[in-house]
């Protein structure tokens, strides 16, 4: 099959197709006909040899596609063949075949587009599991997204207004802060233009925001502190400003926050299908009805992955890249 | 009523014994005349200045104590006339008589010296809330304090040890490292003689433990989290050793960290009334057993308040150090 791989870290060029073995499903994993695959952040680190695949999985990029099972291993019902789904991956979404656990995929439902449903795996199981479940965000809360126009700022949007939250985001441009309010920000910051914790203090009447989804770290997280109110929740998703972060710890203790974070690819697979569970039950169908879509960027044919990523890099997009892979043969 | 207080914050000696007025009881509140007054570390802040009582508090020092009530306020029940109590105060602990609000009280069982009743509220609440709730330590965790002797550490080895915590402290001294293993630490380490994180390190095979409860904060929050296991907590209950923290933010979002903490004294009358109603069900009959008790260090005659303040500054103590008030004037 056709699939992308590279032969050194580096930048977005060192991406190449190539022919590589039709992987093989394991006894609890579905082989998907892949005909569209998500693009994500941490592909990029991926391939700039900033973040290995854990132990075991594809070297092949790609942590969420959409297709069609074509082959089920020993322990999936059979049903599930010929089923058109959305997976999240271990790796290997960046090729025209490629294996998930039979438990982290959901349907695509009639009415729902196969290219959308790539798009929704890394950023829903991000977003739900760390915005909902470690940030414990629920109705009637503020929230604060930094990167409000990226794969995960914009699913952060969609599903904080979904849940009734006010949803405050940071973007970089005044064209990204109203593709932004277009998504349904309630709030959106011009971090180049303004400072975002007095922003942030001007539009809640100086009472904060209760969580902060945070990928930027470094020098941000003081300034994250400084939105929080009382008993609020700082969640880290990736630390794309440096990881050192220097913190008052007496503010933590009498303001009672709470820092924490979490990365989704090394959890294990029982975590991973119970996030399915829950999103299948909760999430998707708001999805599955047309209530919320994701927010979709540009489509890449497999071949260009390299331009897919040096777009990312860019930070040009609003919402998500994807790449056509049916038909790269 | 005799009562201690002082004219400007600063050093012990600043504490004198005089005659103020008996506070009246609000309309929610108990007046207890006070048989012995617990001595916490916040009452030293306070009187160096750091730590000023909330708006509303009394202006005296001291936030527990035991002793018989002797009026209650018009929405209280008469049947609480004479009880014999402990009591978490907002202040004003240290004079003849005291207010608490009722449902901040904690019955003296038959049997439990009103001494060591004295000595309970503060580090019980603290603890309990910090420990279980904040840091939802578990049996079978692995639990590490530092300040294994003080009277939250005294008071952290006993309830981790009754929940079936394995219970890791440190401690200045050979002699005091002693006393917490007699206490029931499981290991007791002399922070002046070894690495606290190698130690805990060889201690757990290298696993780490599961919750850190730390009064230190500063410099050693980098090492505590060099001690805790993937999806470890790290509560901090005071910043002795300095407020300002460098953290690895990647390192909390790759090991799922979650970094929190609080003070008591500013929580709001219904929250400490929710966690009295807990402690009373969870943790009060392990005292009123027999079960546990706190450990007692040295009983001051209230007019030696300065005494014991120093003692506890110069961190000569093991477990609580209480005024006997009864007979003060």
């Amino acid at each position: 099959m056709q699939a992308i791989g590279f032969e050194q870290p580096g930048a977005p060029d060192v991406l190449a197709i190539g022919e590589v073995a039709v992987p093989e499903p394991g006894p609890a994993d579905v082989l998907i006909r892949v005909a569209y695959a998500g693009v994500n952040r941490p592909d990029c680190l991926q391939r700039a040899g900033a973040y290995p695949p854990p132990p075991g999985a594809s070297p092949i990029l790609g942590l969420e596609v959409a297709g069609e099972i074509v082959a089920v291993g020993a322990e999936v019902p059979d049903t599930m063949l010929g089923q058109p789904v959305a997976a999240l991956t271990p790796g290997g979404g960046y090729g025209e075949y490629c294996t998930a656990p039979w438990n982290h995929c959901l349907p695509v439902p009639e009415g729902m587009d196969i290219k959308t449903a790539a798009a929704l795996p890394e950023t829903l199981f991000t977003v739900w599991h760390n915005l909902f479940e470690r940030g414990m965000a629920r109705d009637g809360e503020r929230v604060l997204v930094h990167g409000g126009t990226s794969g995960i700022g914009t699913m952060a949007i969609l599903l904080g207004k979904a849940f009734g939250m006010e949803m405050i985001v940071t973007c970089g441009s005044e064209t990204k802060c109203a593709a932004a309010r277009e998504i349904g920000a309630d709030l959106a910051i011009n971090y180049r233009e303004e400072d975002f914790v007095e922003a942030v203090k001007a539009h809640t009447g100086g009472e904060g925001v209760n969580v902060v989804l945070d990928m930027v770290s470094g020098d941000y997280v003081p300034r994250n502190l400084k939105c929080l109110a009382e008993d609020g929740r700082h969640v880290t998703i990736a630390v794309l400003g440096g990881a050192r972060a220097e913190l008052n710890m007496a503010v933590v203790m009498m303001r009672r926050y709470c820092l924490t974070g979490s990365t989704l690819r090394p959890r294990s697979d029982a975590f991973k299908a119970a996030l399915a569970d829950e999103i299948a039950a909760d999430a998707w169908p708001l999805f599955a009805r047309g209530e919320i879509a994701p927010v979709m960027d540009k489509t890449f044919p497999l071949a260009e992955a390299a331009a897919a990523h040096a777009r990312m890099e860019a930070g040009e997009h609003v919402g998500k890249i994807v790449l056509e892979v049916a038909g790269a043969s």
